[in-house]
């Protein structure tokens, strides 16, 4: 048998430095949502093209991070929870780099919508819906590197009202379509924008629970309440 | 220095083992694909609610093949094109887990639609595109295992046939929704089935990009012409 104790000092230096890199791209993440909201809210083209750009840095960090962890498993050939600890860099990176490409889809979309007829309100939703976010993200990374399972608790809680915000949104943008055709179009990629936002929450809850997961050995009930019920249930139909 | 000659068959037999499973893995995100898209065009909801249930195995097998993985990672040690070829079990599987949770969302829809106010046109379309993509997972996986680069850049070029068939939908559903309010919701859900089509065909290329990496030790040239417009231009706005 190998001596655990032995090779745990040296895992866990190797591992700490992987921590660092997620860390990093996770602030990466977080500023280009940031970035990606106001180039949207401030019709700042610029800022759009800027945020797109800026997503093949993080892209390129994601593939850094893995070598890296396939390296450590290579060289440490960790078993039972550092294994389990070291797989859950490649699902958090992964799930990090799809935030980016969300935040990089709603520059996208703003480049388009500068040229569309402008609608009226939901911006301030939006902006709400993207703090919550940011927030979250910021918090599941502290749970992540404090093995907080209480933390990742509350900001799984947490993706609930981002999912009743994103429903309040799908009914805002049908109504305004509703009312004037001429709003279809910025509409929908409004409304696509909105769902971007949405999947980051979720994207977000899955960094949780993988935090949940190495904190206390298994994954929650997969049955919380979901409150995206736009897509799951009638309810939310109007 | 490792003898890479003699440690090679043992590595092989392993990558094999795994490589088998991601076939399986194919196998069931395509039979996902089908049978999402024959619930909806024949508006089963109990076909679609069967495929929602199913989602379930294809999560569970991601983990076992990443499990796989990185067992071979620790055991073999890979470095350099073994090491490429083990890391790329963990992005083919992440893609195909995407695929499967695309066909969950568009069963999800099925049964949505169900209940709200039928919408003409569109579902010859969508079934064109879901078979197109169909075609191209099982052809993207084929150039996986025969390591068959020239099949894989087919693959991706495929992909903006896709892309262009999700434009025309996009078109086709503001139509329907300017000129009868009644279709909106139903428009917009169908709408995000179009898009969740037109994301599995991004899913499926970026495998085939996998298999070049594999190939020719270097990813395609990004590039690519991207053919969905609605996002990236002012042309495809209608």
């Amino acid at each position: 048998m190998i001596n655990q104790t032995h090779i745990a000092s040296a895992f866990d230096r190797d591992l700490e430095a992987i921590q660092t890199q997620i860390m990093k791209m996770g602030g990466m993440v977080e500023a280009a949502i940031d970035d990606a909201t106001r180039a949207l809210l401030e019709g700042d083209t610029g800022l759009a093209n800027a945020t797109r750009r800026g997503d093949k840095v993080i892209d390129a960090l994601e593939v850094t991070v893995n070598e890296e962890a396939a390296r450590v498993i290579a060289l440490r050939q960790p078993i039972a929870t550092d294994l389990r600890t070291v797989l859950s860099v490649f699902r958090i990176s992964a799930a990090l780099e799809r935030i980016g490409d969300y935040a990089k889809n709603i520059a996208k979309r703003t480049e388009i919508l500068a040229d569309l007829h402008p609608v009226d309100g939901g911006t301030a939703s939006l902006k709400r819906m993207s703090k919550a976010v940011q927030i979250m993200l910021k918090d599941a990374l502290d749970a992540y590197i404090q093995r907080d399972a209480a933390l990742a608790y509350d900001v799984r809680a947490r993706d609930e009202e981002v999912d009743q915000m994103y429903n309040g949104l799908f009914r805002e943008y049908l109504t305004h379509m509703m009312e004037d055709p001429r709003n279809i179009t910025a509409c929908m990629h409004l409304h696509f924008m909105a769902k971007n936002i949405e999947r980051m929450g979720d994207l977000v809850t899955g960094i949780a629970e993988q935090v949940i997961y190495l904190v206390d050995g298994e994954l929650p009930d997969e049955d919380r309440t979901k409150a995206d019920i736009t897509s799951t249930a009638k309810g939310g139909m109007v």
